[in-house]
């Protein structure tokens, strides 16, 4: 299927909130697709199943803090130079590309390359959001090595890296991104489309425009946004939506360290509704209701514009702001004990245990 | 020329003088590569014209601060793990390795590396001493790039990195460094043998086992090894060499920061010798003596115990030793206008001018 402006749009409006606050803000990344789509080149997004069992499928993405992203813009030339770098590895050409985190802006990295390069790009990801690290994927979860993978900056340095722990990769990969400047290029768990259709989160492309598009069409015919978002997401894998909170922000700390943007924000309820408290490294990880749990990871913590429900990331909250978050269920494959082991509370150093957000509305 | 265990003990004592304090101890290297000498195994050391033009070289080396070489006792598998990334990389085998700095125990790691691969070492080097950073090779200041270049961890862990510029090299190899423990095997600037002859310091093996035979020769012979060492250099390529300064270690600081070992020592001097300190980066770059500089980099600055002669690193320095500090001049060919800018004292962030060591004493 071939990706219209409008399209594009919608996907990038879905992307940012399942960005979950970081992933990136997509509305950069978007922008320099606009500009391929505009130049006449397309964007073709196929099936999981579209493909032959041995076709090679390279998922690309951004590595970094998204905190650097807004400073540093992504260039084109640092995607297709891990690509090239990662097919020269190979001995092998790509036969698509796809997301490896369909939230934030990794969301538009593979539409990018894939505009570029003439390659199709698979409608499916290995998060069904954004995550901080690179092991945080269904392949990781399912068994896929992470390497080899390329990584590259904005000098036209490449790297390959081999390892065989997907925690490692991360670790090194993001040592590199910290000294390419914080943010970088790559291209990892390269797999055949048999292992996609075994592995990856299928539709979380069209996942994303469906929200986007049911949020502008709620904007144009001046009907409620969260209960749009609310009666699409029924319909979807992930099922369960719901405003958990309307405040304003009174406090945000952040910090860009050690390669992630690491900090919380503190939100002030309207009409005596408590003191909500989101931690975050990069993403949202969990959110404290006057101090008890009312969300947390894999679970998504959305922070929405309150009028008009656009996605507010973190490195754009600021004091005053009216926010709406709002949470979404991730479904059952992503809370299974091996997913949860992966991307569950624990893996980000909480000790809160994982409890289902639509038991603890 | 096969080496023996007396020759291979020779080389790494002269190797540890032209540590200057750094470059990690050859201690540990050397009883590594006798296990393979005893194991039956042959160490065969060629001289730069016994190649081929078109003779594939890989230098090898260890990277990272000397202080965690001795917490973490370096592994065979690492550099061959490097060399067969590297070769993989080029589709081609190696001729022969060659150690990227004689100073240290980086003139122990090829030894290693050839004995277990039955490959040749080439008699020479890009540095005739040690130097903190990949970039401070004469294959550098002549043009030389290091990259592709392979770095493998403890846990089988490689990269290979690919950048046009060798300073951008270092930054990213030595971040992949930190993250694989503060220690890991390379092997960098791969050329062949022609090149090795235009741009490689020729016989650096020899010369530290001929440096390291005179001080044995001279303890053998109950003479002074100090005058010993001093005659035997003025044969050499570093023609001048004498004591400095005879004293007493009265303060060590030493930090383990950003992949380096860096800080200084303080020396009194025996009757009233007035107080030197001797600044570090991994190897002495800078001695001053009651304010005054007395010889800075890349002459060379070696601190030895005032009995034996025996070269004594920044690591092992400790209150209260009786050191005599003993200073080396560098040949003409890393004094060049061209060689100073990449390993001269502005190269360490020194703000003092390069004097040469002769006309200082």
């Amino acid at each position: 299927m071939e990706l219209t402006l409008e399209g594009l749009r919608d996907t990038a409006r879905g992307a940012a909130v399942l960005g979950t606050g970081g992933g990136g803000d997509p509305y950069i990344g978007r922008l320099l697709v606009e500009q391929e789509l505009k130049a006449g080149h397309r964007v073709e997004i196929i099936g999981v199943d579209e493909l032959p069992d041995e076709a090679l499928v390279l998922p690309s993405a951004m590595m970094g803090a998204p905190t650097v992203f807004v400073e540093k813009l992504p260039s084109g030339e640092g995607g297709r130079a891990a690509l090239t770098a990662l097919e020269r590895r190979l001995g092998r050409r790509a036969s698509a590309t796809m997301p490896i985190e369909c939230g934030g802006i990794n969301s538009m990295m593979p539409l990018l390359l894939g505009a570029q390069l003439g390659l199709p790009i698979v409608d499916a990801d290995g998060m069904g959001r954004a995550f901080p690290e690179l092991q945080m994927e269904t392949f990781n979860v399912y068994g896929v090595p992470g390497t080899p993978m390329s990584i590259a900056g904005d000098h036209g340095d490449t790297a390959i890296i081999e390892t065989d722990d997907n925690v490692r990769m991360e670790w090194l990969a993001r040592g590199l991104t910290i000294r390419m400047g914080g943010a970088a290029y790559i291209c990892d768990y390269p797999m055949d489309a048999a292992t996609v259709r075994r592995t990856a989160i299928p539709g979380t492309l069209s996942l994303c425009r469906t929200i986007g598009r049911a949020l502008r069409e709620a904007r144009e015919r001046h009907e409620d946004p969260f209960a749009a978002l609310t009666a699409t997401l029924a319909d979807t894998i992930y099922t369960y939506g719901a405003v958990l909170f309307r405040g304003k922000v009174v406090d945000v700390e952040r910090r860009t360290i050690e390669g992630f943007a690491r900090g919380q924000v503190t939100l002030e309820g309207f009409d005596g509704g408590g003191t909500l408290v989101i931690t975050f490294q990069n993403e949202h990880l969990v959110a404290r209701l006057d101090g008890q749990v009312r969300a947390i990871v894999p679970d998504l913590i959305c922070t929405l514009d309150s009028e008009t429900a656009e996605p507010v990331t973190t490195e754009s909250l600021r004091y005053g702001q009216r926010i709406t978050v709002y949470t979404i269920s991730t479904p059952p494959i992503m809370r299974s004990p091996a997913a949860l082991a992966v991307f569950g509370p624990s893996a980000f150093g909480l000790t809160d245990p994982y409890v289902p957000v639509e038991t603890l509305g």
